[in-house]
């Protein structure tokens, strides 16, 4: 573990810095706020982050979240005034960060360069949770010449965020990331784009499974330039085979449908030809399969933790008041709330995201109130 | 609605014809189950789904739930044995079930094409949930051909599953289809192969956005394989489309990697080369972005359509119910909730989606209620 720092600065409180600051709240770590916008500042400090910080102000340790462009100078920035013995990053890309530090003459000793693994589609202080890396990676970059005192450090506030460090080569982190990150980010990006011009019909027909896969599509395009474009190998590796396998796919199906009039090739029956095309269209989704069972865990996320207490609801105002105010008499707790409603339709459902011992409880009041539990 | 059915059959006991199974169970409805497989039978029969069918007792409505490429035979044969005035599918695809159903003889004035888009990663009958549906959208294709009572009868049962109705034209619904739910699945596909060869660390580096974006390359290949070869052409069409987009945004990566040495094309200076690089790239996530917000629902929709409210609340019983009252009184319609709070903290934010016009009245209404809006 190392020392737990009892002392923190914060610098750019935006959604990560703010849960990291959130995270360290909870276990009575004095933690101070900048940000170059005061606007943040007053929102993360409202909410329970800390306290704004001058600057001058000493802490043990300076967790920078800017942008990967601005890690560099951020950091090189807190050493010059001298206000931390130990700098460590957030930012989602760790070569050209670390590269650019060692370029202004930054103490490398002193820097550990890290990132937690646990973006969000949404972004700023009020978006921020104290349990956003409960239980996930957060990956750690040290180099020859970092300390182990300051690697110590780190991890001991990683721990105190519930995290699990992952110490990994900076070069092998950035090919990794693009792997499990930045492509997968491209791809929601080009899946999500096909529907800009897509009738209404087809966004009517939506269902869960292409609401998650371009989930992330929605994450700010300026943020994700700034980590695109500072891992821009490594990500165009990726995306030029997962093209590949689309292209092929495609030309698979285009000969599935035109197997049995015209084979692909002139030596193939059309069934052969329908075989082969068939097989690559098959591989793909079983090299899929094995893929994504490599992924350990199952899904995070409330919907594993609480019980689902879905209501059918008229769309108007007041009904979800009800909905809340009959929580509240019963003394349950709404730990999360999802609302379903299709436009031009007059009823909605409300899914009510309860620790399972509310659960019945809930279900019983609402239905005293004359509301539609199912 | 027409007249809801008091008796109907299930033919194909897998997830999805468990799940209408359940779903009608929970209104009383009589359901008569029958599967190539008697154990899938037995397993629907054993969680309350309905009764063995012995396929001559007479039903009002019978629901196809198999495979797309033995839709047709299905129909033909229930209709042959005359154990049912109307029948339905539950089909991924529309046109080529429709095309072989004419070609068999069928009654097309008696066979509803529909298409319920409700999905999971998992099949048979044991991942059934009578709540599958619930605000869900259900195609329905009805021809020139289809009787208005058989549509009138499938409608009801929809209505009875809790899903809302869309009717659309078969080949419409085909290329819909192709553009929010096969595409994306061969797309999850291609992303999680990429994972097969990664080193460990990378999968340990692993977050919800991969997860997420790779969830229903889980699917099963052979109930796929029956889906995508039944629509080759919409699903080449798209697939080609993003392949397109990855393979040039792969391209202005690199251009991006060398910008600064090699310019791509000859007449641009080093800074032209990146900006136009960069711009491509950006275009795409923004209109990832664009397409994103087009799903109507949670996460979709709202955030673009919508002025957000964020309030900052103790993390009580109460103080939802307290915010929606004070939001009904001023007869604002709240359309969507997100809640954000960190176990262990005291506080935590809700952010309140109305239509613009009425963010300054609620702003007004809760503020005089003593919250802290921000």
């Amino acid at each position: 573990m190392g020392t737990e720092p009892s002392r923190v600065g914060v610098v750019g409180t935006g959604m990560i810095g703010t849960s990291v600051a959130l995270a360290l709240r909870a276990r009575g770590v004095d933690v101070l706020l900048s940000d170059r916008d005061p606007a943040a500042v007053a929102m993360a400090a409202d909410i329970g982050a800390g306290r704004p910080w001058n600057g001058a102000e000493a802490v043990d340790l300076a967790v920078v979240a800017v942008p990967p462009d601005h890690v560099a100078a951020t950091i090189a920035d807190v050493q010059r005034r001298g206000v931390a013995p130990v700098c460590t990053d957030v930012a989602s890309v760790k070569v050209r960060p670390l590269v650019a530090a060692e370029e202004r003459g930054c103490d490398l000793g002193a820097y550990v360069p890290g990132h937690p693994l646990a973006g969000r589609e949404t972004s700023g202080p009020a978006a921020a949770r104290a349990d956003l890396f409960l239980g996930r990676p957060w990956a750690i970059c040290p180099t020859a010449k970092t300390g182990p005192d300051a690697v110590a450090a780190v991890r001991a506030l990683i721990g105190m965020c519930g995290a699990n460090v992952v110490e990994v080569d900076a070069a092998a982190h950035d090919r990794a990331v693009a792997l499990v990150s930045h492509a997968p980010h491209v791809t929601a990006a080009a899946v999500a784009a096909r529907l800009t011009e897509a009738p209404d019909v087809a966004l009517g027909l939506a269902g869960q499974g292409v609401r998650d896969v371009t989930r992330i599509a929605a994450g700010d395009p300026g943020l994700w330039m700034g980590i695109l474009g500072n891992n821009p190998g490594p990500v165009a590796d990726v995306l030029e085979a997962v093209a590949g396998d689309l292209s092929a796919t495609a030309r698979h199906l285009r000969a599935l449908d035109t197997a049995t009039t015209s084979p692909e090739h002139a030596h193939e029956t059309p069934a052969e030809s329908a075989d082969r095309a068939s097989g690559g269209v098959a591989d793909l989704l079983r090299r899929g399969n094995t893929g994504r069972a490599r992924i350990p865990g199952k899904h995070g996320g409330p919907q594993r933790e609480f019980t689902v207490v879905p209501i059918v609801i008229g769309d108007k105002p007041g009904e979800l008041g009800r909905i809340f105010a009959a929580a509240g008499e019963a003394d349950v707790n709404i730990e999360d709330v999802a609302l379903e409603h299709s436009p031009g339709l007059p009823a909605a459902v409300v899914q009510l995201y309860v620790k399972p011992e509310s659960a019945a409880i809930l279900t019983a009041a609402l239905r005293e109130n004359g509301f539609n539990v199912h």
